[in-house]
Formats: structure tokens, sequence, C-alpha cells
């Protein structure tokens, strides 16, 4: 773990720089990756982010143009992602070979040459935030703007309980350094009508258990398609199941294939994310964590609820 | 209007205070007018607040307690009313006599003897938050969690647009003083059954105007009826409308008798909705304004479409 001021030498003494992230990207991994490239470029160094395939359209508009730079990378560095083993799909090749690795999640295999990682922060934009400060003094509005998408997507928008004094700090300085206040408004206040109905699908197809403190919401592939909803409306889809008031954990069950559930679950203060999606290979957050089982509907649904159950605190 | 420094010499300098808001009241009226009170009768003053009974059981827990005091008021003040004309159901008696109006609203009509009206804040509660730091030095927990209710509840948890960096700020020290991050979840993203099932019926009454960028959706009796929502289930109800993308002005028009339409109307930047519901004797602020319409459902319609196209500003 490299201390804060080495974190900045480290970026300051290196150069021509490979900038990678996780599978199915957010806007915390999308806007910090582009961020860094952006002030590792205004700091004088060649720097580019190895373009997303799962990149959604949501994002494409302010992260797209990081993609693009003409040098044989001598430095990989990750941002945002806890294991290699959710590394980027296009990015295989570069397993056991990241040279620093940039996080926010307390499950961070400690697979990188060097880190610096700070489980405590909300968002990995809030970590690339304090890094560009220090190498450049200050930020522009593009990547202010690049920030505020990493620690509003990560945050809910300053909702969720990872929300710290620092976050919102954070926030008011991102808006005084140029990010649009707009930008809450089309990312967390704007859904699409394929969006919504989708939505009202997963409403209708909610199964409560642990005496109605415990729920489940599926999103089947023949719910996808009445909807008409597609990849570009699914982010964040596991809060729908999660805003049922009275319940404490839910679990949101995604066929992405006919015999494969993604499975998404989310907690309050008496359970563990992490530790019930670790019981069937999976990960993240202590609120927040997923992962995949095969399998029947039936059969998915009941390795779920077993490890709720066997994580269950009594408040 | 007063200086703050003298808004602050004059809270000092009086006692017996009765404070008042408007009916309907929201989180920032109940939130504003319940710390304002705690801040009072902390500096050593006697203080109530006067019971709205208006007032959803949302918020009944926080501000109940400052409904009692067993004193003969010598002043009034109001919060976060803008116009006597909306003053809460059981204060009408109160109209003409309100000595202090403490608000936010641009439309506010200057009905108070004196008054301290900062326009530019997204809610209440930061002006109150402003004085019983004047006042007080500092604020204890139990009066953080009121103002950072009133915060919260008028910028949709730090979402809209109102949202300044100081407003973030405030809601960092407010979390700081003591507020609970967990008010977050309870307030803005936990929804009762009966709230899930009205959205849907709403999202699937929509009609679209304007070339899909306008919008009005519906909560008639029957809808309520049908979904089990209550009052209770009213707050920011509007909101719903609001969340179609590409839309630009959306409108909820609620049944409150058989011929009589509540109605709100949320602009994005290219419309104002105060001048929109100012057509129908209505108003509030340049974003998200109010009114009430008279008639059938079609007329009630027509009536607010003719103000949204008057005060359309194309793009």
């Amino acid at each position: 773990m490299l201390s804060f001021d080495s974190c900045v030498e480290w970026l300051k003494s290196h150069d021509d720089y490979l900038i990678i992230n996780h599978r199915n990207p957010d806007g915390d991994a999308l806007g910090s990756a582009a961020a860094l490239c952006r002030g590792l470029r205004q700091a004088g160094k060649r720097a580019r982010v190895l373009e997303n395939p799962n990149m959604t359209e949501r994002y494409a508009e302010w992260v797209r143009e990081y993609g693009s730079g003409d040098f044989e990378p001598r430095k990989i560095i990750s941002v945002d992602l806890a294991d290699e083993n959710i590394i980027q799909t296009n990015a295989s090749e570069l397993i056991g070979r990241v040279d620093l690795s940039i996080d926010h999640h307390p499950s961070n295999t400690h697979y990188a040459a060097n880190e610096f990682i700070l489980p405590g922060k909300a968002s990995c934009g809030e970590i690339i935030y304090m890094l560009l400060r220090a190498i450049s003094g200050g930020i522009d509005s593009e990547t202010a703007t690049l920030l505020y998408i990493a620690v509003t997507t990560d945050t809910g928008c300053f909702r969720y309980k990872n929300t710290s004094p620092d976050t919102l700090r954070a926030g008011a300085e991102l808006l005084e350094a140029g990010a649009p206040i707009d930008l809450n408004r089309v990312l967390f206040m704007k859904k699409r009508r394929s969006r919504l109905a989708l939505e009202s699908l997963i409403i209708g197809s909610l199964e409560f258990f642990m005496d109605g403190e415990a729920v489940i919401g599926y999103i089947t592939s023949d719910m996808l398609e009445r909807s008409g909803a597609t990849d570009d409306d699914m982010d964040d889809i596991a809060s729908v199941t999660g805003q049922v008031q009275g319940v404490e954990t839910s679990v949101t069950m995604r066929q992405t294939a006919p015999e494969t559930w993604k499975i998404s679950v989310r907690t309050g203060q008496y359970s563990n994310a992490d530790l019930i999606c670790a019981e069937f290979g999976g990960g993240g957050h202590g609120m927040a964590a997923g992962g995949t089982i095969e399998g029947s509907r039936e059969s998915a649904a009941e390795t779920v609820k077993a490890a709720v159950r066997k994580h269950w605190k009594e408040k």
C-alpha cells in the first residue's frame, strides 16, 4: 500500500499510462478512469483509457474521448477494480500485470504491484479527486464533471449511507469547479419509458420472505421483452427492489441466460451484502454486493434465500 | 427586510414565540419550524410550534414534541410561508399579525411586519441553520436532524437543481453535528407498497403534449382507491410525472373533490413553473409551483395545457 504522497510521486514519475476498470462499468469506474486520464494528460503525461466494451450509452458522451492515444503503454493503472476476476472483458491479458490499483473496495484482493486503496471512501472518484488536486493543484470543469459523475453514481446522488461529510464537500467543490448541477436530473431523476415499464413489472414480481423484511425481485428475459428494456435501462436497477418500506435485505435476480442469474443484494444496517454474496462466490461492499448463480429460477432463489438467512441478524 | 444581524438581534431581543407554517406542510416547513423552536428554547426563550393539522405521519415522530408550551404568545414567526393565503388551516386568525417571516420563496408576498427572506437558498432550513449558529454558536444532534430533514426535503436529497455548493456544505455540517445518514433511506429511498402501486397507475395515465416534451399525469379518486394510497403517500408525488426522460415540463393533476384539481408543475431550464401556475392563480418557485383548478378533468387539463403553451420557450 502506497502512502498518499508516494502515490502522487509514483504518478508524477512514470509515464505512458493505460487505465482500465471493471466489466459492466458504472459511473464511478468510467468517470474515475476518464478523470484520471484527463488529469494525467494535463500534467504532461501520455495516458489513455482502454475503452470498455460493456459501457452503456448513458456515459459514452462524457468518457469516449479518453479512449484514444497513440503510444505503447508502459504502466497499467486499474481504477475501481476490486478483483482481477472482474477485469473489463477486453483486458484479460493484463491480469497479473497491473502496476497500480486505485480503489475504494474493502474487498480488494491486492492483485497489483502497487496500490492506493481507501476503503472508507464512498467512491473511487473521491480518491482520484484527492490525487489530481495534489498532482495539478486543481481541476478544470471537464474533470470536475467526470468526477461528479463518479461520486454521485456510487452514492445514489448523495443518498446512500456511504455518503460522508467529505463526500458532500467533494460534491460542493466539484460543482464550484464547473460540474453542472443538471447532471443530477439527467443521471438520477429521468427514466426512459422502457425503464419505467420494467420497474412496474419488477414491483409486480416481488416475493417477500423473513416476515416481510427480505424481498426478491425478478428481471426475467420475458419481462425485458415486454418492457422493451435494454442494457441501457439497467443502471442501479437493484434499487427498485430495495425501495420497499420495511425491507431490510433486498435481492434482485436478473436472468442473463436461460439458467444464469445475475444477483444483486442490498442490505440495511442489520445484515451484510458482501458476506451474503460470498456464499455463492460473489462479493462487493457491506451494503451492496453481487454474484452469479446457475440454475432454474426456483433453485437460484433458494440459494440466495439460504445465504440471506445465514447472515441474518436480529434487530 | 431585516439584515442577517438585525434578524439575529430581533430573535434574541424578544420572547414567547409562536411558530407557524403553511398548509400541506412538507419536511422543510416542519423541520424548519421545529428546529427554530428547539434553537430558541436552547437560547433561553419560550417557543412553541402551532401544530399543523395537515402534517403527514411521515414527519410526526421528529416534530410533534415542539407543539407544546404553556405561555401566551407575544411574537408570531412564520417559516417557509410565501403567502398568507396558504397559512396553515388552524392559523387563519393570525393573518395580518405575523411579526417575522423567515422564508426562501422568491414569490413571498411581504405580508409580515419584519422579514428575512433569502430567495437564493434551496430550503428554509438553510436559513434557520445560519440563524441558529449565530444565536447559539452551534446546534445539537436533534436540531441537526430537523434541519437535515428540511434541507433534504426541498432539494430531493441534494438532487434538484436548486442544490448549491452551500447546500451540500450545510448537509456535511449537519451530518457532523449528528443528523443520521440513515434518514436518506427512510425519507428518500423507501416507499410503502400503496405508494408504489399508485406510482404505476400514474405512469399508466401519462398524456404527452408539446411533441412529447410536456406531460400530464393524473391522480384521480379512483386511482387512490385502487392503490390504497392515502395522504401519507403523497409527499413529492409530482416527481413521478417529472421523471420521464425527454420531458421538459410535467404536470400532476390530483383530484381532491369531484370537480377540484390540485395542480403541481415542474419545469426544466426552458420554462418557468411559477409563471405557468400564476395563470390560474397559483405560484411557487421557478422550477416547482402549484395551484388549484375547478372543473372537469378535461377542462382543468385544457387550462393547464394553455398555461404551459403560453410560457413555452423553444430550446
